[in-house]
Order: C-alpha cells, then structure tokens, then sequence
C-alpha cells in the first residue's frame, strides 16, 4: 500500500492578509485582534471553522506564524488553528520545541480555549504563554465540543511553567462564533 | 512573510515494511504486533521516537494506515504516532471523521497509550476503539512525559462511545520503549 504525501497549505488568502497587517503587535490585545481576524476571515473564505490563532516572539512582539482552522478544508480533524499555528512556527525556527535554549519565549494565542487535543498540545510545543479570547462556554454555546479537559487546565499548564491569559477581547472573539453559527456554518464534533 | 507548505511523508522504509505483513489481522494480539513492530522499525531507522500506532477497519480487519513518531525527524512537537495514523487514515477515505455514516467502524492502536494531546485528538478523529499496549507509566519510567491528562480519561471515552482496551501484549511494547532508552533515544519533552 502507498501512502501519498499530505500537504499542509495555509489558505491562499493568508499572504495577501499579512500583508496588510502590522508588523509588531506591542499589546496582547493587539495580538489577539489578529488571531480573531484570522478566525474571522476563515469563515469569511469558508476555509475551516470560526478558530484563528497565532504564535508570537514575546521579545520583539513580532508574529511567528499564524494558523486557521483547517478541520473541513484538508479534510482532517487534525487541524485546529493552533496546531495548524504551532506546525508552522517549529518549522520556522526548525526546531519541534520552542522552548528550546537560546531562543525567544514565545507564546500562543487562541481565539477561543483549546479543546482538549489542542490543550495538550501546547506543553509540547515549547511555548511560554497561552493567551485565550472566548472560553470554552462560549465554543460550546453554538454547538462545538471542546472535548474531556481538565477542570484545572489552566493551573495544570502553570505549573509547567506556561503563563494563561483568559478572556482577552472576549466580546469579540465571541463575535466571530456567533457570525459563524449564524451563517450556518458546519458543527463538525465526531463523538 | 511566506509560509513554505509541510509536506508529511511516511518514513521511506513503511512502504518495504508494511509490504511483508499481512493484509488481514483477526486478532487484536495481531493488530498490537504490527503496530509494536512499526515502533520498533522507527528507532532501528532512526525516525523518531519508540512509539507505533495504526487505525484498522474493525469489519475487515484491515490496515487503514499506519502511524510512527515523526517529531524529531519532521522538527514538529505534534506529529505523535496516532496523530500521523489519523491523518492518512482521513485522507485515505477522504473524511474528517472516520465515525461517519455510511463507514465501517475504525479502531485506533497504539503501542502506548496516548498522551494528553493524543488523547484529546481520539474522539475528533472518529474511532470507535482505542487500544493500548504498554501503559503511561511504562513511558513515564523511561522519561517521556505523557502530559496533564485526566485521571479518567479511560471513561472519558467510553462515555463518548469510544471502547478502550489496555494492557495489550504489553510486554512486547514495554521491550521496545526499553530499547530506545538503552540506546540513549531523544527525550523530547518540551515543559
């Protein structure tokens, strides 16, 4: 048996969004705008879910690498934003831990709560900072799973070492949740 | 800023492997030796780390696809065995979710049990049953970091109509984990 190569692509209209973006974000609030542009025009290309995230250089407050929900669009359930985030930025640096010595902290920001896979995921991604928009209430309020989680999630990424911020820009992050449920857009939980 | 596309292939040596194994594996001893087998091949070809897993139709007793640890060798903290399993198992049946109408069930088997990521990404997958040969524990005593899972995460799933075996030829998969180790294999944790 054969197995083709899967080819992960961010959605065409990233680069030209980028583009018009700023090139420092000295606010957590101007980061997590970002993210929820990403998320906003994710649904507006109907490229994947109402997820946008984004990893940034703490240092210099410069993106690393953005991510969108990619679940429908590639056709895996694999890639939530911030996986989708996280590949793209270890590719970058060309490490599989961003915590490595000699680099910058960095950090994740999410538009909205990890589920649990993507909760997991970030002790593994070397990253020093998990910044959230809307909360898991608000994923689930318009039909998505997040998934078994910790009840203590957020304590138990603290103890290793990786700050979280919640409810940053929380109204508006919700927004793009809303706009997405109400556009009709696809709930797609497995189980 | 450009983003190169990522391109995940199958270690060269699957195809030849997998071309000497059997096509239909009635038991779950079997299904657990192939994918113990996988693990053990990743760290003879120096891959990635000592873990295998494989999603198989649980009507025809088939390989789906195969999956091995890929993260030191793709640079990428999230390419764990059973998430490279799902990943070409949804694209070889072109579906986010292998737990769609009008599909057989699909089980997941991993050589180890799955970390808090994997974990999480078992029920978005679509499987219908996980099952696990050496236990946490046994990746814990050789250094590797199973993540902040929850203490049930076995019932977590069942409750979500996922069937968990465990404790599946573990000996055989402890063996591997101990190999690796011996040999002075990465540990690759990030937090």
């Amino acid at each position: 048996m054969h197995y083709n190569d899967f080819v992960l692509q961010l959605p065409n209209w990233m680069e030209t969004f980028l583009s018009f973006q700023a090139t420092v974000y000295p606010t957590v609030e101007e980061r997590m705008r970002l993210v929820i542009g990403l998320a906003q025009q994710n649904i507006e290309h109907g490229t994947g879910g109402p997820f946008g995230a984004a990893i940034f250089d703490m240092e210099t407050k410069q993106l690393l690498a953005p991510g969108v929900n990619l679940v429908t669009s590639v056709n895996s359930s694999v890639f939530h934003a911030e996986i989708v985030a996280i590949i793209f930025a270890q590719q970058r640096v060309n490490t599989f831990n961003l915590g490595k010595e000699g680099l910058p902290p960095y950090e994740l920001v999410a538009s909205t709560e990890p589920c649990a896979m993507c909760f997991g995921a970030v002790p593994w991604s070397g990253v020093r900072q998990l910044v959230c928009g809307a909360c898991d209430k608000d994923a689930r309020q318009i039909g998505f799973d997040e998934g078994p989680k910790l009840p203590d999630w957020q304590e138990s990424l603290e103890v290793r070492g990786i700050t979280v911020l919640r409810d940053v820009c929380r109204d508006e992050a919700v927004a793009v949740l809303k706009q997405y449920a109400e556009r009709g857009g696809i709930i797609y939980n497995a189980r």
